[in-house]
């Protein structure tokens, strides 16, 4: 049998909404639908949300069995549809997320779940008060390599994990001899921009997702390139951080080193690469390998005043194999949260753990101003955050 | 025409005075000494110092042309001996280069030059009030790699310098399955071990060369391996940090990420890499090796969630060639701090510049004390050091 | 909304017609159009008109939407059309561009603009008193290559330019036992032909969009092969040259060695190379790839009598990366033209830029009759050329 | 049986007489002379001369065997001396070699001969007068890959020769950031600098001995880099050019395309690359490597707007393999030179020819000044070089 499940595209027209959402559901419904607990199929129905018409029109005309709309309460006051999910922008989703939930639809929505922890909280709390299921999206759990790492924790293959390191970055261009590569909104504050508030809400989860609960912070950011040119070639001016440096404190006393930077060139094995030192190994991963050296495996090298390191520290390390096939980490997303919804599995990701990453980057602002360490508390969903 | 020079090696039985300060010394004697300014050529004449006589008799045999004593005072008051060098114990550097001072001695010593920033500048006050030359070893200055780092900097290859990374470590054993690679002195406090006072002193003067003043520190430290077993198998406590997590600011706004750890396993080019990022272009540089990648050549990457990355980030860098050839890192030092003591050509690495590697070491603990940011001011030659 | 563009292509049989010019404007018209400023859309409505009806209905027919006729003049009188483009014959292009000004068409032509540079500013005078816009084909400064080029002269990667090296040549088969590569009338003075007419209008452009502006020239050329082969393998005397070698002085001092023929086989990157050398940096490009070696990554080789060079010269130098997407060089010609004329955009490559084209090539000529350096003087549109 | 033969080596403690010629003559008297055409042997009996003791007298330790002056008239007042060879400072050279012929030695020099044609004919004229034998040092010829071409020539493996293309240079530093590695005076004129006088010696004979006599000169040099660092760190102004690029007009109508630069980085098979096009093949050679390309192997390429080149222009050429061992350069020329003197065996490479590379950078200085062509007129040993 078949049941079909009503779900809000809001923001259908980005890139991360068509290529990742889109494509995932799409896949779902090509498929037939979405296997349940029961057998049955659940099928859904998309119903994308965009200020653009045309462009919208566009999108859905791509891809029949939409339908399309620029009226978003119209959207949510349609019972037909039971899911409302968030691509839009940064700046204005505590606003649509808060709408939908007082509208009565289960809400999925992108990182960060809002721009401040308070808002985040509320919106935690709304959906608790509304009765309805949350989720934030937190893809990177799913991509090949990270799993593979989670796997090794696991496996208790690090023994005691003493150290994080995580090196995130690659040159964004400043628009003046070579296009810059990200969006100029990312560079504008009021626009929801920033590094921090794009990137450490994934790093809170993964960080806790491979090596354990984080109980410190110390940031220190900076803006290295201070005038930039949009998407039409007109300077303006950066208001918000392009590089932060930080650490992390993790429950049982080990450290993290988290290094973010759109200013820095890439020499290591991607752009993003997280390596995990323990006792007993160490590994390192990128978002589809991952590699490891066990105790047993460790080198003893030495450096030469007079000779070059004869030492060939990448092939000291031993790759771990593909050996189950991986579902694209957004649609594994949405598996997730459909079965909760339909069939009410448990869900990780909610909006609370949304919320933990919108914290980490907000005490990491702080620390930065402050030039401190700050503790991150654990977040009570029924009073305020504490801190 | 030959002069000649006596010079005191103490601690001369230790590995780094035989295999790197002696070799030098020993190079220089075998070309007939060191040619200075006038055509002449000085002659060291090495009195090799210790404890044990043995040992000495040893070292001195492998070596002729060496003379050889445990009596240290008696080596300081002959008037045939000009310098006194240091190598031995960092506990006892303190009060061995203040005897040295006092007998009117110039000096030279490893680093550090002493366990406090007291004691350092009281050293240097000391070889001021005397009137005697002094100098620090600063030998990772030049080694090839680094040698090439500065020259980019020199020849503005970077523009602006945004950040530095700096990753040292490598996985040191802790005796119970396989040997430890380091003494076990640097695992006690009170025989001055630790590694923050172990390398930062290097950290200072490397940064500082390649990149620009520091200004501050914020910096986090472990002790991640409790227990250890010693040269004999002897199971101890460890009582210093086998970790340090650093965060430096440089003059100018750069910001620089410190990495040091002797529980970290090595997936990078070597044990110390430093990388540079500038506006023009960045740079990664070990002990041997400098590689390029200018803004030009900078690559525009992304992650794929469904296919690994096609990009190797390796191969995007160039080489800085070997065109010149290079003096041996220690000889180069001693070769400056001979013509300094000789010739009075002036000599950079003075006792005052190994009395800043002692303040950031120190600051660096009090930042972990503090968990916060230290400025790092000044040092006051004339006065107690303001902080 | 959609406007309409009627374009006359005169010379619609021939292959850089159909190949280059005709695929440009058919994919502008499979993706609906030019956008325009305003968000309207640009249709080009195409007229094919050539001299024979069969290859012209040919063509016609395999893209339909299109009009032809062997009438040019009937085509000029018809108000429908707007624009004149003429890839035809070279030695008829004065005659056919000069009607076109006449019947207030806009007019855009292949290089060379006409024959001589007194024709050539025959037709800039005469557009400008019509008020007609008019274009020449700029094409190579549009190939990837050559932007990267381009790209590192704006971003000051190369310093002061000092010296160019532009190779350009293949060999030719004579067509005795291999069929020549090149049509026959290439090799006919009376029809155009000649290796200086037909490059040195690219390389006036090249030259001066890729590193400043040329102030003389000096060149020798050659007939090496006086005996040919025709289409027919019929034999024919040639009465151009098919080598010449140049050299060029840029404003500021640099000098460019400009070496054409189509009697040379091939040892270097591609058919045709650039190499410029700055105090800074030095880069290479062909029309798809672009590599640099800057000052600090210059190797410092010499040769031995004895044994083989050991350094590779081609590992020496880093590719720049394919960041951006590149449109089809003849194609982003067409879009510049056509937002010319539709929205009066500025437009760089005038026919002025045309017959400077020429200009070089003639003066090219008489460098080679005197043997001596000739100035290249500024094009002056309202009286004579001065030389 | 053996003989002796006394030979003057001026300017003994240079790095090109040390570590070539003198190489030479010890490896000839190492092997028990030179074997003569009625099998004695010629033992070549050294005399050393330059201006400094010290610097002489550890040539000499280092090569026993040989005595040293530096009383150079001394030396060639001496009748056990039968030839002067010098290879002393280029401004020097015309003095020396006058008076070893007026002392009634054979000479044998280093190029350039002299440093005006003038000067070189009376070279010529004197050493005819005096009846003693002549020679230059014209190296090249000997190197393994200019004999490989030179026996392609000889082979008739070109056919008819159409196009030289001559590319020499690599980028000097100019001791800024990195240490210049050619001596101060190549750029200076008063001692002899320039790098026509220097390199356009080599380029006359060598192109006349691979492709064909030289008929006219066209040249344009340039001083780009006008300040520089000498050997001590000082700043000086050069004031001769490091740049010259030339053409050249070959008997039969073939033209060469010479370029020489000190500020030129190598992309290409290596510092000196010469190709030879012919109407039957094509050959590229550099010091000790040739490739060959003939008309049945002659790819018929082309570039396309859309895609990469796909012919790798570097593997269509074939090596000419190393089927005879091969001589070192600099031997070969002594050993016909000592033959010449001891069994008038005949010797190309007399003053005469000598001269001719000085007559052609004079030539080429005249192009450069006078931006015009130059004829190379044959040289008249019985009265004065008309042009």
């Amino acid at each position: 049998m078949s049941r079909r499940i009503g779900i809000i595209i809001n923001g259908a027209t980005g890139g991360l909404a068509r290529h990742q959402h889109l494509a995932a559901l799409l896949a779902l419904r090509a498929e037939g639908g979405l296997v349940l607990a029961d057998g049955d199929r659940l099928m859904p129905e998309l119903t994308l949300v965009g200020r653009n018409e045309d462009r919208l029109a566009a999108v859905a005309a791509q891809i029949d069995a939409a339908r399309w709309t620029t009226d978003l309460d119209g959207a949510l006051s349609d019972p037909a549809n039971d899911v409302f999910f968030d691509a839009a922008a940064t700046a204005g989703r505590f606003a649509v997320v808060r709408n939908a939930i007082r509208a009565g639809k289960h809400v999925y929505c992108e990182k960060p779940v809002a721009g401040t922890l308070q808002d985040a909280m509320e919106l935690v709390r709304a959906a608790q008060a509304a009765g309805v299921k949350s989720g934030t999206v937190q893809d990177k759990i799913f991509l090949p390599g990270f799993r593979k790492l989670r796997m090794l924790r696991d496996a208790s293959f690090f023994g005691r994990i003493l150290e994080v390191r995580l090196e995130f970055g690659r040159w964004i261009f400043d628009g003046e001899h070579q296009r810059a590569q990200r969006p100029s909104w990312n560079y504008r504050k009021a626009d929801g921009g920033g590094l921090i508030l794009d990137m450490f809400p994934h790093w809170r989860y993964m960080i806790e997702h491979l090596a354990g609960a984080i109980t410190a912070v110390n940031c220190t950011c900076r803006t290295h390139i201070a005038r930039r040119r949009d998407e039409g070639g007109r300077p303006y001016a950066v208001d918000v951080e392009d590089s932060a440096f930080a650490h992390v404190e993790l429950e049982g006393g080990a450290i993290a080193s988290v290094n973010s930077s759109w200013c820095t060139r890439v020499r290591r094995d991607d752009i993003i690469v997280v390596q995990v030192d323990g006792a007993r190994g160490s590994a390192v991963a990128t978002a589809h390998d991952c590699w490891t050296q066990s105790d047993v495996n460790t080198p003893s090298p030495t450096i030469s005043v007079e000779a070059r390191q004869p030492q060939n520290f990448y092939q000291q390390w031993l790759a771990v194999p593909d050996n189950s096939a991986v579902t694209n980490s957004y649609r594994a997303g949405w598996e997730l949260f459909l079965r909760h919804v339909a069939d009410d599995e448990p869900f990780p990701f909610t909006l609370l753990e949304g919320a933990k990453g919108v914290q980490l980057a907000e005490l990491s602002y702080r620390a930065n101003a402050e030039r401190r360490w700050v503790n991150v508390p654990a977040l009570n969903v029924d009073g305020p955050a504490m801190q």
